[in-house]
């Protein structure tokens, strides 16, 4: 990482707001307190209860319902299910100074970068669009961790509008919350999180489904057990955030899912023929590259 | 539990024969060994390096590659991949006793229990079928944990020809190594497990395929995070044992997966219509049934 210019004082900001102090919000909050990365965070709610709760669980400094209170920041942080960011960001417009910088957390980012272009104008060279890799099926300020980042990826989809020095400031953000930066085009990100992290999350939601509505449904859930738990773990987060991360997504969703209904068509026809040899070989090809993959 | 008579000495058993001592056989015979549940553990493997092995991290007292050795056991385990299970159960039949107690640990029921009516003809009355609840995606000897089975389910098939005190002594075997037991017909048990345990297996082994055989598979595997983890941790399960299991349960597997077919099939529609009400509702429906859900 090239060395950040620093405010004068402690802290790579002075004010950084954060709208939406959720599990994602409240963690970065959290982070940012804890390692002394800004010298205040405000954090912004449309319910007061759920900011005045962030506040009490010192995932923040101040606790507002206003996006006003953006006015000061250097720093504005978006951490909002993704289909609310135009919504959001427009609403933001009359507060934002031409200084203020503007990031985001949202797990798709065509669909953000198309909004923010249409609410920020040409403002939006100052929005820096991110995506921390970090998720817990368990979620609000309740939810939230000082260490959520930690060792965890973040992704950049930077806009050619951005400048360097701003950019770097994002990077030096998510590193000083102990994460690691990486560069995509927004494309290219939304491909990759479609495969790795949309199409599992539909496809737990959907054996979740498919188990509740059977007729045996409580004996097939008492006797499920540690492989049922840990495939359908991700079907117990946020049904909003997710519907907006599919419908964000719809597109390259839509094609991995066609791609998997053809694997499974393919898995289908191996076990109707009954072909041991061929099922085996299927199921190594598969267990060897899970066996060696690890979290980077 | 109604009270278990026991041999005159200390333990359920005098000697107990596992056939195969893997993850399954041989956590077993580690339990057995530590909690004085058997005077003598005999592990019987066809590999002779892997007997030894299991003799060397204390899962067995004796090591032997002939099913000769279970001459003189009263209980034999049978921990093998299920469609082994008529040729093994074949080949021990000439060392069998009357009073032979012989019990499984394979996770189908239907197929083994057919197995075993051929194989073992009238002396079927001495196999009580069962199905510890039990695994990790790591395997052979060096997997086997003392304390696999602890606060686990197993579940027992019994047959019409079983006798009620020879049920009884394998409860209270696998009572005694930690697990609670319960009883089900062999039918219903490839039912539940079918849907709860095979199907998602499948699922996950054909994600992994899918995204192992995608152009970007790279920098997918790289920025797969904690949701691909857990997703797939069962993919990197045995493919010998899992092939058996496909196999052994096929009609009740391609049963579960034409009904994962139509809930995809209505999870596009849902995603083409961009009906974000109702795709929120079918989400939260998931997503309260496995925040609800717990281990039993």
């Amino acid at each position: 990482m090239i060395a950040v210019a620093r405010p004068a004082r402690a802290g790579l900001f002075d004010q950084v707001a954060i709208v939406g102090v959720g599990l994602i919000g409240g963690s970065l909050g959290a982070a940012l307190r804890q390692r002394q990365i800004a010298q205040h965070v405000i954090g912004i709610e449309r319910d007061l209860a759920v900011a005045q709760q962030a506040r009490s669980l010192q995932l923040i400094d101040e606790a507002s319902t206003e996006l006003q209170a953006c006015a000061a920041a250097d720093l504005v942080v978006l951490a909002v299910p993704v289909r609310q960011s135009q919504a959001v960001l427009a609403a933001l417009v009359p507060h934002l100074r031409a200084q203020t910088l503007i990031t985001d957390t949202g797990s798709t980012k065509q669909d953000v970068v198309r909004a923010a272009r249409v609410a920020l104008g040409p403002q939006v060279r100052q929005f820096i669009p991110g995506h921390p890799i970090a998720g817990r099926e368990v979620n609000g300020p309740a939810a939230a961790l000082p260490t959520l980042y930690e060792d965890k990826r973040v992704v950049l989809t930077p806009l050619a509008e951005n400048r360097t020095q701003d950019v770097e400031r994002i990077e030096a953000l998510w590193q000083a919350a102990g994460a690691r930066v990486s560069h995509m085009s927004a494309p290219e990100h939304d491909a990759v999180f479609g495969a790795v992290s949309h199409l599992p999350h539909l496809l737990a939601y959907a054996l979740v489904a498919q188990i509740a509505s059977a007729p045996d449904a409580a004996a097939k859930l008492a006797y499920a057990g540690g492989g049922f738990r840990d495939f359908t773990r991700i079907a117990a987060s946020s049904p909003e955030m997710w519907r907006d991360i599919f419908l964000a997504n719809q597109e390259m969703l839509l094609a991995e899912l066609s791609t998997y209904e053809a694997m499974l068509a393919s898995a289908r026809a191996m076990l109707t023929s009954g072909d041991a040899a061929q099922i085996e070989h299927w199921l190594t090809q598969s267990a060897i590259v899970r066996q060696n993959w690890t979290p980077q």
